[in-house]
């Protein structure tokens, strides 16, 4: 029996990805991926965004072994470690301190789904009220609390109901014709309008699940204004978008605003390892011990990696270089978009989060098929799966880079031929 | 500002066992584990249950280190890979196969939280019911579905009220008083209770945060016809006491029972590496492809150790062991409760999972407290934290057993002296 | 085309009691009921238990023509009248000061349901909590809040999932096996128990829908101290089985019990008319203005015929009356059981509220249809339509009430014989 | 002790109207309405909408005193009674066959909360679906099921979180800067707005309580087209503007749609007795017997006077004379608005619903004050109380509505002369 038949007779039909990229992988380095047939993949999908430093990043790998080798406490709990306490240590000084942010550390259950959760509880427990507000087309988690956040009907299924959230438009949701930021006030202003004032709003910058949808500086501030005014705590998930994805290490730098709480997981480790942690404003870390707990807190081999993985942002050349490939990105999405008029589309995202939105019902999964056959690992987004999604590691070269995007244009060029064939 | 300092001013309030064990750890080795001062602790603790197999298992260790070094597939999603593959395989050959059971893998995210929270979704998917039965003085994690499972007010704390779950009373709950199986069919078969046919029953054996309560035989098997009469699902929590906690790999192989859904974790990556699976029955495997997903489910790092801790249960020795080294506890404790007669106490649990009940409040606090002074790491359990719990890694030898042992019975002893000098 | 045609074309198919007594009425007075086409009833049905004082009650009926005559306020929503004032002022003169009861007084929406949903909001104001404890085969009104609270499930239809309410044994419902009272309170004591402090206990002391279940004095009084000890508040809910029914005004009194909210509705307007109110002890009358409203909380017409109504109550003529008219029932009824025993049968209920429950299923259903026939309105009780039950107005001579019984008991016989010959 | 005394000693807090009206009335007739003292008011409060046809109608009360004097049926839950008969054939025979509508009538509990209650039930029945679209400053009711759907959140307060309703902006919510009806479809037509399509829509047509806000046609129009495109059911509550307060019987004749359901209540029974039904689509009348229930459905009384009330509806005599009266109160309030600009005010609602919006807060509530003094009953509406609103009863003559407005004239000359000074 092949390796990939196991998988299709012992795993769940839950499995998902293994139906997108049907191979089987053996071994990774960088941006490049490789199946059991030896054959290579360019990596654009990066882990759904675990893996902006690529695979098994060599300085990362070097540490790890070490830490493994020698060893150190590989399983904590939520007790005191050295490797944690080298973390937080470096965290705070590399990220936090030259960005004049304080913020207490609390390491959740190590997936994205258990930070929003962990938040969550705390907003409620800090404000005394329960609803949330959330966006269309928003992407939070799969665990029951995320799961009301969500705006997209295939990820909102839970087999009950689902409450406390209300989805109000993201920036741009209705085009020109609405200006979100007073809607959303004159909901929070009216007496009448049958939304209370909620414990807090929760946001991705831009939205990784959601087909790329991007918050503007200005509707970000205006939130945070918003926020401030009737009193709602903030909360930005991070989670697709941090790490350095944006060109910066929090996609909200640009915007000047302050989160009351950050969520953080995917590439916070480095190496693709579980991790996960809320970055919390000191005055409202008012939580009991052990309030919100789990047995993982305290992957010390993710924080190993976690720690090295700092190293890439003690000065300004990676987010320049960071943004230099997304202009190269840019450029080339934009060309396509010129080339080929058979096809609408437009370009979404920014930084190294990229894609383009295709008018075609499945056109977009027709080009992640097509490129795949030729070595690209690429994704879709949206809630119909209307856009080819580009999340390369961010450490990936100019020549890797170029030759992904090579494959995406052909990809897109082949299956545009094969509609007019159809036709 | 020392190490520990460091915890004090960037970790959340929400840490909780730093608080219990007021120390930095550094290393750790089977059942031994080390602080910064070298100060050496006997585990009674392994990591609330994640490390059956001891801290960095050296078999384990050497296969961890070769698959890294060779740069395999660290983070792949619910991608195919070699590692899991092997996985997956060698789990249905040594576990499954052997006792005759046909179960799907599912991977959810790397915490029992996510596989509960997996559970939760596929039994009402599966059933178009929403409630579930849990019981008295159940655990079954943090996020916002399974926390309405858990029956401490301290764990049901989510900011928002909990819903679609009917707490019933587990095994003996109200004593001889209380035939809790017939009460539970009286609900089930009167149309007036109140009470509808549920999606499924969730229990654990053991309730491992509860306090050690115990579900005989009779009990569970009486469970699995209920649910079976009434067309419900079974939902075995296997998270704490599973993977050969209680003797077998399955804490219910004695009741011979069929769950249609078994939830792993904590232990089963061997490494205390984060990791998480549910086994589902096939012919409840309706998932939709991602319809529960998550950024971690590819963890291939546990994968690894997960397989080699497989090793342990090709034949009935290490079982045996367990079931050695559970006598030798069981023998300890009893002699404590006949020793020291002026504290009320009771023996609790079964296998290597078991406790001493205090009578007085807070004392088995202060025994943990008074262990950690002598070098043992022991944790308390039960709603009111009247419970002593033993959970030492099973692979601990009998030397280590009986010097922890030791460390206990010394520790009761002065708290009881201390106990009389208050009076 | 019949009247009767009239409505199965134009009515909904919600309606009930049509179906099961399919003529249309006319005329009514005293404990007698007509139809078109002159054919006389005896009516042990009494609209439900809202016509204790009987049909067309002359004296009432005398004040409410002169009231009409005379242009006085019929309708008033919650402005001061002089009918309203003198009804409060006698209820307050002739059943609670009697009673050394201080309770203020709460006009809802005039049914049953909304007295109950106004109970239900306040005691959650009072607390702050949100749960609360009802029982086993429980009912308490068809709106969305009631409607949580009831045991039957065909009584639980809303839609929507029904929350904040755990339905814990009755009194007996475990037979001997249960210390009922016992029980609830190890689950109030126990904080594992998942069952939080709730915000109230509602009960009935006789389950007039769910069975004619009759709670005993001692477990009332248990009840009572269960709430005192552990700060609940206390509802009863007397729509059904107060004003006399039982024999007292209220049907509580015998056990001694002062609830927090008791709610009335059904026969406090003495003439059918719809009226609701709830008494409210004024240490928890912490309502603001209007925040529980509606438009039809001062029916003048009903606080007329209720006023008068009163009269029955001055002295203690009329519960003996009743307690009298019980003592036939009950020597009748139990004659039965000891008459058919091919059909295993039990007397239930107390007072004028009592009933024969049938072990063969359907059984109760026939014999109503057989009294119909015969001249006897007579509705089922119980989940399953299980029990006769016999609610005829207080006001009954003896001669109307043999009459019934004796039409009860041929119809039984009707159907015991009808049985046998489809065996 | 005078009579409004007792009010305030016996009556519960919660009472509301007698605070705002502070006297004991005795007597009424038509549009007038009389205290204990004799005094005299204009009634333009009508029972909040239940008095359409003013207090005491003679022809109505002749019907009813004769009713009464014979003995016919008083209380009937839903047996078939010959008043109930009467009533159905003639609301089919004047209302509905000459509108050409086939509707199924249902009576429910006699207030409009049941009729909502009841509404909402067969909605989620017949979709399966739970959640319903509701409007910014809707008012629906006060149980919890209605409670969700308002707008106003001092009508919202139940204790306990309120879900399954989504409020999306009433026509003209955000003025020409939002069409709310191509918003509403972006949000039914888009996968990932987290709006799942609902069971139904549920609309006033103007908005009673929520301060007099009126749909324009063409919305109404456009609100029953997405209803039918997206297979959504649609509600209308006629409950304060139904019954002919707009000049047609229906308020949503104008706009030609044919609603699934719509409740009426308030002023259905033509004497302000407690009374309300829905009509309902045959199509969708799938109740089961009883499956809403209660028992004040068969409130005779009421049918008898709701039966004559239809004769103003037998041609277009009526319908014209309130267009004519409508036509004259909106012009009083034009020149009022003119008259006194220091106060900016605006005018709105239509038919004999409309009111003066002042900007000043609580100034409504002195007008309403001031008026009382000056023999004049007159609410106000809006969140904020903001609305001096005017629902005189339809059968006011000339003279009547003239003194009424006039006194309201002076009364807000009055108020302003009063903020003149306190400035």
């Amino acid at each position: 029996m092949s390796l990939l038949q196991n998988v299709y007779n012992l795993e769940s039909e839950v499995r998902s990805y293994v139906r997108s990229f049907p191979t089987v992988f053996e071994k990774a380095k960088g941006y490049k991926i490789f199946d059991t047939n030896g054959k290579e993949f360019i990596d654009f999908f990066a882990g759904a965004g675990a893996l902006n430093y690529g695979h098994n990043n060599p300085l990362f790998k070097k540490k790890l072994m070490e830490y493994i080798m020698n060893d150190n406490i590989t399983h904590s709990l939520d007790m005191a470690t050295v490797a944690k306490d080298k973390f937080m240590v470096r965290f705070n000084d590399v990220i936090l301190k030259p960005r004049d942010m304080e913020y207490r550390i609390m390491f959740t259950g190590p997936t994205g789904t258990n930070a929003v959760e962990g938040a969550l509880k705390l907003v409620r427990k800090v404000t005394g009220r329960e609803n949330i507000i959330s966006f269309t087309n928003a992407f939070h988690g799969m665990s029951l609390g995320s799961l009301a956040l969500n705006g997209n009907f295939a990820k909102r299924r839970g087999g009950v109901p689902l409450h406390y959230t209300v989805h109000m438009p993201y920036d741009n949701y209705f085009g020109e014709a609405l200006d979100t930021l007073s809607y959303l006030e004159k909901y929070l202003e009216d007496s009448g309008s049958g939304i209370e004032i909620p414990a807090a709003v929760i946001l991705e910058t831009i939205q990784g699940e959601g087909g790329l949808n991007s918050a503007s500086i200005e509707w970000l501030q205006g939130i945070e204004k918003l926020c401030r005014k009737y009193e709602i705590l903030l909360i930005v998930d991070e989670i697709q978008v941090g790490c350095g994805r944006t060109g910066s290490f929090f996609s909200f730098e640009s915007a000047g605003i302050r989160p009351d709480i950050v969520c953080l997981s995917k590439s916070i480790s480095g190496y693709g390892l579980p991790m996960a942690l809320n970055l919390i404003k000191p005055e409202i870390d008012i939580w009991s011990p052990g309030e919100h707990n789990g047995t993982f807190r305290g992957n010390n081999l993710a924080f190993i990696t976690a720690t090295e993985a700092l190293s890439y942002w003690v000065n300004e050349d990676f987010s320049r270089e960071i943004q230099d490939k997304a202009k190269i990105i840019h450029g080339v999405l934009k060309a396509i978009t010129t080339e080929f008029t058979e096809v609408p589309m437009t370009v979404r995202g920014r930084g190294m989060i990229q894609g383009l939105a295709f008018d075609i019902s499945g056109f977009a999964l027709r080009v992640s098929a097509a490129a795949f056959e030729r070595g690209l690992l690429i994704e879709t987004s949206g809630s119909k799966g209307e856009v080819i999604k580009l999340i390369p590691p961010l450490i990936i070269d100019e020549e890797g880079l170029q030759a992904g995007l090579s494959i995406l244009r052909e990809s897109i060029k082949i299956c545009i031929d094969n509609l007019r064939c159809e036709v």
